[in-house]
């Protein structure tokens, strides 16, 4: 073990370390009067109550695949005896930061909204780092179980032929990922039903029929609401870029193994442990940025994006020259190339997250005309949404086409040959991983959103001052522009880590191949073996666009990803229909709820939204994690990569679709509120209501559940990959 | 050239002569009063204005194509010296086919009004007939076209080594369907444009905000409303259909040429007409079962649907019989598994119908859901159409994938080896004519609905007494449901017949590669040449999906279906937008519209939704042609071949998706009307109207687009191929 990858586990407890540090300075600052503390108190039972119960699930779901993955003796990947404890160890860490990171973001903010009695800058540092402790346990918590892993491996894989250890347990650890994804879906798809199920019925009856204002304590739902921000915006987003890092991470140390095997043990070893050691560069100047994080008082919500943006952009800066550094060390050949990946990726998140702000931010035509469009109503509104939002996936489908045609070039020296084809697919892993590196902040900056909005919350609930409230509205309206972002952030790294995933899947099927034919020297890059071998391989699995399987696949993809981004969208409806049905009845059946002499049941709507999500995110989780394999079971490798192609395609466009629409519907509405066309209370406005109402589930629930699902598809290919070579029916 | 193949000529010839004999018969009725007159004359002029716009615009586009097909010697498919006649006379028939479907249902709706004064049988059966003339007209000059050129062909083509003269024959006959192609897209997206805006328009303005009925003669727009219908369902469908019927068979016979090459020229020949036989007897029947469509006085909608079913299905009924003797008569090798095929095309696309009248009928289940959302508000009943509409997608991409599987299993006796490709991609393409084969009575019924929609614009106009209103309805309603089955349909054909398309492609790449290298004797297929060719083709070129080149086309394919979808929805809130301006300024500006003492200016509004199609559809039709051009020059076949596969299984998808949103919306807001939830007038209502308003660009602008755009980018890459085999970048 090269001295070098100890800086891996360092930067992990580092991480680790640090989270620990802010969750303690932030719980030590006092929580405010009586009221904000039972209201904060509410909150957090309330999210502890749900993950709880989704843990529950979770467990037996685990166990189930537990099982079937013990006795599918021939069924899984290379080495299939390690498969189900890396599948576990990956879920429980996963899991392990949802509660954390969710933990924190419930304490924290009943915290904020009392810091921001004082000061602005306090509660934005406050809020801030309190969103860095779910970054840090995310990003800590991968490196660890990934370091952890390796060691042990490399413990116990024997070197059977130069440099097959390393393919071997790259390829173990990549189903590590698989226990991440499983444990995301869960999180993404019943946080996002849990989470707009409460919003949309608080609305509708509290909003709408009742006319009370957004986070008024009469209403029943409003708790819920709160609760639904931490376990959906929180906990989901944590659970799915947990996986899109360990999964970036894992892919690529593999196609590094793949494509430098052949070069001597220890070129083989730096490209892959490259993609830890930038991860890792990445998790440290993370920490540096969230300290540069502050604001002055007063300041414009201008300068807060500019304070937050400050700390993200040098971490994104300083990465890119230390990643030029430890490349140059870890002396890889062509390392200025794959430096110019790592640049691309970095790029590519950029540029997606312009890309996001021009389509949903009201500073912007395209959202201005929705807005415009109001005053025809709410249909022209809806239209306009749908006709942008779709032109609006286009252009992150073209930013990631440029990112891996450029990645891919720059790591083979310009060329499309398929002799470098190995280089080119590692060219794409380490772009994503450089897209990803400072996730550490990156996430901080989403999960300040939530505790945000909850501190403002707290403080309308609570009656706190109007300085106060503009305070805590201050911050509430950075976190919404920093979700946009987020959610593109998300969705782009979702995109290029499935893609370097399914890079690493064909990787896998060539394993198999060579180890069913006992010829692993042909896995060598480089050598003239690689091209007969390669058209073997081709023809072997018939992985061609004129194989009807192939088609098929593609085809099954496409109706995988409408499918299950259409049960999503209906699980809405239906839970949200029955917190409507609660609501209502509180309404009606407990007197002086009207005139704040009682107070609303809180905790049954908690407990609708629970079990309304529990019940709806069943059926689509295992959509996901079924078809892929039954397709390989039906169509095999051919079937299969057909079906992960066709997914990855359409549910990112699908993905940004919706996360867009929603988006710009979202600030149409708020663009109006700030008194254009017509302002609050016009028909404009209220077409613009049932705009954003439109826009939560695309937004919150169906968009970034498709993040997990293009994901997760690719990763169960990955680990029954076995079935499907061995066992297909044609 | 063999005896049998002059059935061909023959039955275009017939179907043309029925055609004549049904317009004769329609034009001989009385057209009624002189108010009646007036407002067939009104439709009539506003239709035609509308075409000559259009086909000035179309012929200048023809031009530029032409002028640059002719110029590039090396650019184009096999024979391209042949090429731009083909393009012109594809463009010049289809173009032609619109035009005459249009006269008819123009001329008829008047008379079908008047018909309907005396009895309902009288109305049904002189709407329907007029529906065949257009129905007719489409098969007849497609397969006019096919038996021209192939004679001319047979004569001017040399037959170079043995079985390649049909190869060429048909590679070059399928760039017929390119120019029938182009037509098709400004047809579909221009038509798609105008009637949409002239419906959203006349909705909101005159029903909304004047509160005065749908075809009320008082509003401004009510007659674009009733252009609308026939530049977008008549002739717009009819492009669409054109293209389908063309494409598949011409598609079919390359394949044939393809897969019976070696066989002995009798058989290659059979194969090759195989097909064009199949779609003669289909349109015989066709005839047949028009004749057989007629009701009695006071028939419920379900006898009138029964009425109209009988017909469809005898032919259909009819063709599976005709179409084994055929086979058995051609003698072509395992006739018995193509039969298969055949029969899977059929049964796909009674299938695919079922699927939408399920989704889309309120008769069940998915619908009511959809009108029970409306009690939550517009917002909820939004959610529940998007959810619905993304889950009904997924099931006849389910249906196509076990037709395209079957088909091809049928055609192979059962193997999916890759020695057997060639029969089996065979297989799919004469699926797709089996469906296709009855078209002449199934787009009768499609072109039925406008006319009989018109019909009771008309009698709604002319204030015509409740009894002969009660009838219009009733032809209307029927309209209704064929129109979302047509719809159905069209879509589903569009996709068999792009994946036919999709292979024909494939196979001029490969007439390219050995053109290139000289090597025809290795086209081919069934002997142990075909192996080692096709090994060397893949690996030539990589059109396998290790290929970055592949993923990144993939990408792209769904890039233009979202880009293209994206922009025709936001041209028809544009178009729309112009028109609801001019309708406020007419109410306002013309004093009496309302007390019906001045008629409002129909010509203006005629001329807006005209000049607003003309523009709007340039920039995305533009993108369609272009795309798979600079894809090619770019990426090469790789690319090309991910993109078309991109393009075809998302916009599939997205295609359904809008369609069957669009029609739920429309049927749940007449569950609505029929008093369910609340009736006419409730808040349930008014979000019902918001939902069809939504629904009417989705299933009758960017849905339908997208069939066409699907089968151009192919068309268009198939007649570009050379470009992208000789010159791509990398």
């Amino acid at each position: 073990m090269s001295l070098i990858f100890w800086l891996v586990p360092i930067s992990a407890l580092l991480a680790l370390g640090f989270a620990w540090y802010f969750f303690r300075q932030m719980m030590a600052m006092d929580e405010g009067t009586d009221m904000m503390k039972r209201i904060a108190t509410h909150v957090r039972k309330g999210a502890s109550a749900y993950l709880r119960q989704q843990y529950k699930v979770v467990i037996v779901v685990f166990l189930v695949i537990t099982v079937i993955f013990s006795f599918l003796a021939y069924g899984l990947g290379v080495q299939n005896n390690w498969v189900p404890f890396a599948f576990i160890t990956g879920g429980f860490f996963s899991g392990l930061a949802g509660f954390f990171g969710m933990k924190a973001a419930t304490y924290a903010s009943g915290r904020v909204a009392h810091a921001c009695r004082t000061s602005l800058d306090g509660g934005l540092r406050l809020a801030f780092r309190s969103g860095a402790v779910m970054g840090l346990v995310v990003v800590g918590l991968v490196l660890l179980d990934v370091s952890l892993w390796f060691i042990v491996l490399n413990i116990f894989i024997p070197e059977t032929f130069d440099g097959y250890q390393l393919m071997t347990i790259t390829a173990i650890m990549l189903t590590f990922g698989m226990g991440a994804s499983t444990q995301a879906l869960f999180a993404r798809v019943g946080g996002g039903i849990y989470t707009k199920a409460a919003d949309v019925g608080a609305d509708l009856v509290g909003k709408v029929e009742a006319g009370i204002p957004e986070d008024d304590p009469r209403n029943p739902a409003t708790i819920a609401d709160n609760v639904g921000d931490n376990v959906g915006d929180v906990a989901g987003m944590g659970a799915d870029l947990f996986e899109s890092f360990a999964a970036s991470i894992l892919a690529t140390a593999l196609l590094g193994a793949a494509a430098f095997m052949g070069y001597g043990l220890d070129v083989q070893f730096n490209a892959v442990v490259a993609p830890m050691l930038i991860a890792s560069l990445g998790t440290l100047l993370s920490i540096a940025g969230v300290f540069m994080v502050r604001t002055r008082e007063g300041a414009s919500q201008k300068e807060l994006l500019r304070s937050l943006g400050f700390g993200v952009n040098m971490s994104a800066g300083l990465i890119v020259v230390a990643s030029f550094f430890i490349l140059y060390f870890l002396n890889l050949p062509n390392y200025l190339g794959l430096w110019g990946s790592i640049v691309t990726g970095l790029l590519a998140g950029i540029a997606i997250g312009q890309s996001t702000e021009y389509f949903t931010a009201s500073a912007y035509r395209p959202t201005r005309k929705i807005a415009e469009s109001s005053q025809t109503g709410t249909a022209t509104l809806i239209i306009s949404g749908v006709g942008t939002g779709l032109i609006s996936a286009a252009v992150p489908l073209f930013i990631i086409v440029v990112a891996i045609t450029l990645s891919f070039l720059f790591a083979t020296g310009f060329t499309f040959d398929m002799g470098s084809l190995n280089y080119g697919l590692y060219g794409i892993g380490i772009s994503a991983v450089g897209l990803l590196s400072t996730l550490g902040i990156t996430l901080a900056t989403d999960a300040y959103g939530p505790i945000a909005d909850n501190a403002g919350g707290n403080a309308e609930m609570c009656g706190l001052g109007a300085e106060v409230r503009a305070r805590t509205d201050a911050l509430d309206a950075l976190g919404n522009t920093t979700a946009a972002t987020g959610k593109g952030f998300a969705i782009g790294s979702a995109a290029l880590t499935a893609l370097a995933l399914l890079a690493s899947y064909f990787e896998e099927v060539r394993m198999m191949f060579v180890k069913f034919l006992d010829r692993p020297q042909e896995l060598i890059n480089g050598t003239p073996a690689i091209d007969a071998e390669f058209i073997d391989f081709v023809h072997h699995y018939e992985v061609h666009l004129m194989n009807p399987k192939v088609i098929v696949g593609i085809l099954l993809g496409v109706m995988a990803v409408f499918l299950f981004s259409g049960m999503t969208m209906n699980a809405v409806g239906r839970a949200a229909q029955k917190m409507v049905d609660e609501v209502r009845r509180q309404f009606s059946s407990i007197p002086g709820i009207m005139d704040r002499k009682a107070e609303p049941d809180y905790a049954r709507c908690v407990s609708i939204s629970t079990k309304g999500a529990q019940q709806e995110m069943m059926a689509p989780s295992l959509i996901a994690l079924l078809i892929p394999v039954v397709v390989g079971l039906l169509f095999g490798v051919p079937g299969v990569s057909g079906l992960l192609l066709g997914t990855i395609s359409s549910g990112f466009a699908l993905a940004i679709f919706m996360a867009n629409a929603g988006g710009a519907w979202d600030n149409a509405k708020k663009y109006i509120e700030e008194g254009h066309f017509g302002g609050r209370g016009s028909e404009g406005h209220r077409a613009a209501i049932n705009g954003d109402t439109v826009g939560d589930p695309f937004k919150d629930t169906s968009g970034p559940s498709l993040n997990i699902l293009i994901k997760l598809m690719v990763m169960a290919s990955v680990v029954t990959v076995g079935l499907a070579v061995s066992y297909a029916m044609f």
